[in-house]
């Protein structure tokens, strides 16, 4: 079960980072659905490394090759099984991990798990298992053809978008590579990310994604509320440490009638704390989160661990990593947001007869 | 699905807070585990209505009847039925609530979603179903002998613990009726919460829990990452808007160098930012995460609302409710917690032949 | 996972046999469905025991108990709580069983499952669990208003229906205590049950199901087929050795040529031995399958044994039980195909947008 | 749910007969386990078209390719990921059912469910999907290296095993190409399936499955007991018409008295109707079953029809097909027991802490 992602709308993904492969299938996607392959590849470019100067230098191009389930440009409701086979591995860069263990990696609890691992960037916990669930979400995204989801720097490091600010413009995102919609902003992250590569260090930063026309309705009481499940969605991503939906821990410090959204006539609420969801379904408005990711674990300095064998070492900070994944991980909150969106809206078709 | 929780240990749970009677049934529990009912009662009394002068005065004395399960005082492996019966409902405080939506309540979407509801009391959105959820946790924390999990309020509106306060004997939560362990914010707390009772209006707040003694290897990569599941566990309790475990959102303008958990010869690290799961399996150092709670939704104060003919009107507050669930929140969060990680502690037995 | 049943439309149950009570909860009903009570009622007294002079005498009431989930007469969409109160336990009268394992009983296996159980009348593998799926069957067939499912006993030990019998009309069922439409051969097989009692003796037989009025599309390939999943119902029951649908373990005598069902005009088929699903999807046609139940493993005669201890018993045949339980399954293999039509029905609404 | 197979030990499938790959995804395989790979091609070989005269003479070579998780030649815990590529499709053989419906196939309802198909050699209900099982019950079998599990053929159409036949050494089965270890039954064998394919008709048959060495203990009341799982794994395969384990349907012909195992000293039953099952958790004895199979849907004679118009079409017989695939299914009967028995082992580790 835990390499599956969704219920109905369900993503079962399997590869290492440095194998012949990565794929996932695809079940429960409904039929009938034109796809169109440019939008995917499209979504794969902005997630891929090497896409910007201020990412990994890492070359994957990142094709997607479908093996079933679509048929005629059409979904036919059979699995869509696909694979994206890795170009670029290197492996030889990771020897000298073979036998230590680096610092806030998986490296110790998979070896601790499971007896033994695949020590090549990381095997499995590698962030690379991400650019299948981005193929996902553009099916997903696709599927759900009125629905509006779109993500967005809002911090990295120390810098920060104000906190008023709102986009409501989602083209402006993909104008710089940071991906902060605040060209002034992103400058300086862009300096801010500079300055921590030449420091041999990285940074961490927060994405806020916005959902935009979600019938009413979605979600599931009482243990698969539609924000638990964004939640959960969004911390199985590599190196989330917190999330949080409309007034978040902000609004821990709100009195109650500050915070209440009141209903107006039309149904829509005047404010909206909520972020679009009461009692866990979804009630019409925008749904909106903040998603917190850690700095990189992997710097380019030398760090005191230990080996196998429990004996101190010294882990080399070597190869090509990212000094801030926080740009590339933009798409992969919209394809995470994407599929439960489509996963809880099928589930909801159920709930009447 | 969405009434269950767990995939080995598992709860499901039924009831409104009007009805006859909530409950729910443990499935998974291991055989031979020896129950102390009154450590269940206890912990039922932490969670229950009018424990102390800042709760709701609603009187229910949360008697749990188990049905099932147990034999001559020890878990037989099959399912541990139990009931508990609705004492003191008076539903008549919520006949004007039949026809109107309350703001941020879950009638709006509830009714859109079925096509009806029990409006009495929030039917099954009342946070009365957590009642059952701390019986379930009260048993996990019995399997769970070697594991210590504990929580407490550390923030209530804008009145918090200092950041770097921390508790490390369990003993002094349960000193004063916030439920947190610093008895002159304790004091100011509940100064708040008077105030703003007075006003007719609520507070929100922020728990944190720890949790000491975990062993290596708990989490399932990919999708059902430790802290994932521990996330989508504390965002299905009524009212939560956030989660962040290890250094959460504050962790994203620390520098990796900063960060980094550099591990020691005992295999424990010097830091522990990572909250105590690294690649989303738990490395054996303390796992810690906070859960922000928003203030209530009932006030006790008139608002502009529509009913179920889409006419406005306006919902009178009146009826039995918490100032801040913040206190009465504390054994949920350490049940949510305890039924993760007994179920992951079970799916880790399944990892090795 | 194991006492729950179904994915959308799900019931679990507790409760053993001589424990305060057993009982369900039934998740994912849709919401809306008037629930007529004297007719879930009317099921439960098809099931019960006493009800006839060929099934054990023991006296149990079996009345239902809602507690949650129908509100002003209709289901609300939330889980349906319920539990039966176990009446006429007599617990004393497996004393005797306590230390030593019945044949062909689940007390062997439970004990070194489990390591330990509870002993009286089967604890948890009694047959009595079946009548929580009579109540859940009783509610899915409420809401599958436009499909008729009936079942029939076709065969007790060696008395047996013609082959070529069917029944068209259900109501002859219930016009005999045997629940074998055909009065002749039911005499025959009361004669042959009295016959077995007064040896101490049980017998075995075999139930048909007819399901008309499917709606085509029902089933999900790969792996949960229709009929794989009722073949899994039916095989969760009590005492069931076997399960063909169709044409079934005759259809292996057939030619390809014979054994085709020729499309017609009107999309029904020229015969049917598909027995109404092709490629695990139901075509329209009458689903009708058999369910094998095996002779009563308890007996009124002395048996050898061995006890906890591992030591030589005899077991004593004593205590009220059914010479032939054929009768008495008939409305368990009808709730059992109610769940998993109306728990298909549900998942098939998810396959187009 | 659909395309996945298992709970712990869980395959999920993907690919039509006639796109450029089928292929699946292992998860939950226990690590550290070293891989065989010339058992599973030769398991593979077993199954595949073309491997004898009697068989289809379609040319698929079946070269598994192993995308992940086996690294050093031992599995690592995280998901195997494979693919089969499809080498001889002839899909220009298929155009003439386009528009038409096969009578017996899945081709009206997948239509009618999903509203379009890929209607190459039958799609996803292709027998074809049918290899990723045995790839991956090639695994299971080599984690259970101590529970023997195999297949024979016991009848094909009228020819038949005598009863009371029992098979001890698995070796004799693949001495002949039909799989019946006994040479003289087998040599009629195929002198009927000669017969048949001469008439452009096709035979049916039935395949029996003998696992021995499985522990005490597996199975999960209530609702996944050990043999609910084998029959909805046996039921899953295409062409399967019914399931019966341990005395089956002649069961229903036999006393209580004469079909009841009787307990002996050293834990073994004097006799094994229960089939190795009680209560539906194994109890150490050899777990045996049948499995019945239809004969081939696909005939080389002219039937009537309608195609997607509505209209009455006639389907030529025409294309390489089986026969009879009872001998080919034999290895598909064996890997879906090793999955089943592997996914209970590793269920049932959770039972006791």
């Amino acid at each position: 079960m835990n390499n599956s992602f969704g219920n109905i709308f369900r993503l079962t993904t399997f590869g290492e980072s440095h194998g012949k492969a990565i794929g996932g299938i695809i079940d429960g996607c409904p039929s009938g659905i034109k796809i169109d392959f440019e939008y995917i590849s499209n979504e794969m470019r902005r997630r891929k490394p090497g896409q910007s100067k201020i990412v990994t230098q890492r070359k994957e191009d990142d094709m997607v090759e479908f093996l079933s389930g679509i048929f005629d440009g059409k979904t036919t409701g059979t699995p869509i099984g696909f694979i994206i086979k890795n170009k670029d591995p290197k492996s030889k860069d990771y020897d000298h991990l073979k036998d230590s263990f680096r610092p806030s990696h998986a490296d110790f609890v998979y070896d601790k798990k499971y007896g033994n691992r695949d020590h090549r960037g990381g095997g499995r916990s590698s962030a690379r298992e991400t650019a299948c669930r981005v193929v996902a979400g553009a099916i997903a995204k696709q599927v759900l053809s009125k629905v509006d989801i779109y993500a967005y720097t809002s911090s990295i490091g120390k810098v920060s978008l104000d906190e008023a600010y709102s986009v409501n413009n989602k083209e402006d995102i993909e104008k710089t590579i940071t991906r902060c919609p605040d060209l002034k902003i992103s400058a300086k992250m862009i300096s801010e990310i500079k300055k921590a590569r030449k420091n041999g260090d990285t940074l961490g930063g927060i994405i806020k994604c916005i959902i935009k026309n979600v019938p009413v309705g979605l979600g599931e009481p009482i243990f698969n509320k539609l924000h638990s499940e964004l939640g959960r969605a969004m911390l199985s991503i590599n190196a989330v440490k917190g999330f949080e939906y409309g007034s978040g821990f902000k609004g821990t410090k709100m009195n109650g009638s500050e915070h209440n959204d009141l209903i107006q006539k039309d149904e829509t609420t005047l404010t909206n704390h909520s972020g679009g969801i009461q009692g866990g379904i979804s009630n019409g408005m925008d749904i909106y989160f903040n998603v917190a990711f850690k700095p990189v674990a992997t710097i380019m300095q030398d760090q005191a661990s230990i080996d196998t064998s429990g004996k101190e070492s010294v882990i080399k900070g070597k190869g090509r990593h990212d000094p801030c994944v926080v740009p590339r991980a933009v798409p992969i909150v919209e394809a995470m947001a994407a599929m439960v969106i489509l996963d809880y809206y099928l589930i909801n078709k159920t709930k009447k007869i």
